[in-house]
């Protein structure tokens, strides 16, 4: 239960054990076009969706490196580890970074956004994050469409696509980012990025953004009639990525969400009766990961290695700045109630192994008031 | 019989089935560490092997990125499709490129690249290939050491190594670049840089090479302890990587070689006695990829189509200028006696077909000629 690389479906596994297939037959091209019409399906877009043999950073650094030209000035409004790789991005590009920095725990504030502009109109590019993968928040992408104005909207969705709700061309997200080990149940090894025509058009206007992770160079392969990628691409990743949105599509896009938002406020419920501090405000909206306060007086390894040594149940710690101070579950992707039920009845033997007052069974039941409210459609 | 991505072993396979393993592991730390001493020794280097999730070409464009800087003159000797790929990816990472294009079909002159050196001895970085996927030809890697003097010199081994010897560090090349689909028997979606002491410190030099391919970046999180990686990596990828390594090491690394340049000269000798006419000269060392010229008379495409459609055998066209006008027969990696016998008796039998003049067999017996010189240790 740690955020990424998350846990395959079988049939994913299974995809993931075909013989090589080689790239420009027509059973390849087949297979590659069925997974890039459902993957615009997750990206809720009519615009393109670009794939690199990447990990999620490659594909945030290609909206880096084809969004603006070096000396740049760029915004990046940040609240955790993730959000500020924007700005590291950024400034390996030899962007100029205003970076906005809030609180680690808490979403984006849009207001920020808006004074920031307004002090500094020249301001072309924004990027932002919408599921913070550090923490937990999950910041609220149409009041940050509203805060940039009419910039080019950049937002990293690695952990939150096909978990959170996106309708990216509804919200006018200009351009978002993604990677196929989490949401989407395919391991590590695809970057994404969706750009709409005005995002597209401006990297096409700026020229080559380097070579391996330009933007024209990997659409004139991909449009092309049959589809050729630039380079070789994964092929087994991609028939991997093609059987998790089969998947995906067979429960119904609406049904996954609704998915996560009950395991979401499952697990935040049953870790809050076991007797723990949620990091940051609570959220309907972040139910791609959960992180508690790790209580005074424990150590801040000693959980994780507990819940995986007694239970063989993988959780994370806090990174950067909240590393030792916080644990996270992940569960975007393929979980269910039994996951969150069994991770936090873990929990509770774990933290009374610590010497922690807890109930046992309080947070079990708690996680199961939520499901018993779902199910009746409360 | 394709050049990439070529046949995985079914151990590789198999590997491609496990279940996800969270990048941060004991367990998956142990098969990484493995895996990359088991790398550095098919580099035959001591020094540091860095992995990108990327196609090859991922990992060509980080050696442009990481050695030479906007502006800077830079030497590229080609002589083909993935030579001339040298040339684009420094041009579009600002260098000003010295372009000295040779025939294709035969190995890059060193010679011409000591008379283009002598006339411009500010030049520090050259990029040259050593197996040409799109010829076959296989260059001269210690003499076009010697042609470059003290100049960084980088070599596009995609597609060679693990096929044809390279010991990197004997013949002092600076930085080999590779990806994992060819030679290596493992689907693609990795990409490696081996560079040694002074390529490295060369690129620490300069500063960061972009982000996501950044060499600084990718060492820190290889060199540290445990090795964590700058970014997710693709963890089923590198399990099938690590199966594939030990393959190649139980058959042993020259038994290796020594199969690849037995196949090598019995798809040459088949060719010929099928009375088809071999792309450039003959060279005992160009083991990886067989190119013979389409007769005249004959559609391009007729001899890939009427392969896979008759037998199931796909084999390559040309590339570039070369489309339409040659095929290809791969031969590096998992490829044994048999693939060659059948394919050299299939493409007899399509030349009948194509109403070529053709003596059923003749391709065949001298494919066996070969094999007997070699048990007898001809």
């Amino acid at each position: 239960m740690v955020p990424g690389p998350t846990p395959l479906p079988p049939e994913v596994v299974a995809a993931g054990a075909r013989p090589i297939i080689y790239a420009r037959t027509g059973e390849f091209v087949a297979i590659w076009e069925d997974a890039m019409a459902r993957l615009r399906r997750v990206f809720q877009t009519e615009g393109e969706v670009l794939v690199f043999a990447s990990s999620g950073s490659g594909a945030m650094a290609s909206a880096a490196a084809n969004l603006a030209r070096p000396g740049e000035r760029v915004l990046v409004a940040s609240c955790g580890h993730f959000g500020n790789r924007w700005a590291a991005i950024c400034r390996d590009h030899g962007l100029d970074v205003l970076h906005l920095e809030g609180e680690w725990g808490h979403p984006i504030d849009p207001g920020a956004v808006t004074d920031a502009l307004a002090a500094e109109p020249g301001i072309g590019v924004v990027f932002v994050t919408q599921s913070e993968t550090s923490t937990g928040a999950v910041s609220d992408l149409p009041a940050l469409r509203a805060a940039a104005g009419d910039r080019i909207l950049v937002a990293d969705a690695v952990s939150g696509l096909g978990v959170v709700d996106l309708p990216m061309d509804r919200w006018g997200i200009d351009v978002v980012v993604s990677g196929s080990q989490k949401g989407l149940m395919t391991p590590p090894g695809l970057g994404f990025v969706a750009a709409n025509a005005r995002a597209i058009a401006r990297s096409a206007e700026l020229g080559p953004g380097g070579f391996y992770l330009d933007w024209e160079r990997t659409r004139k392969g991909q449009n092309a009639s049959p589809p050729r990628t630039a380079f070789t691409p994964p092929v087994t990743l991609v028939c991997q990525l093609q059987a998790a949105l089969e998947l995906m599509e067979r429960e119904g896009l609406p049904n996954v969400f609704e998915r996560h938002r009950v395991l979401g406020r499952m697990c935040r419920a049953g870790v809050v009766a076991a007797g723990l501090e949620l990091l940051g405000p609570e959220n309907p909206e972040a139910n791609v990961v959960t992180s508690f306060l790790v209580p005074d007086g424990v150590d801040g390894k000693a959980i994780p290695t507990l819940m995986r040594d007694r239970f063989g149940i993988q959780i994370a710690g806090g990174q950067g700045r909240l590393s030792g101070k916080i644990c996270r579950f992940g569960h975007c992707g393929y979980y269910d109630y039994r996951d969150i039920i069994t991770a936090v009845g873990a929990l509770e033997l774990v933290l009374l192994e610590l010497g922690r007052p807890v109930e046992l069974g309080a947070g079990v039941a708690a996680a199961q008031r939520v499901m018993a409210d779902a199910q009746r459609g409360a």
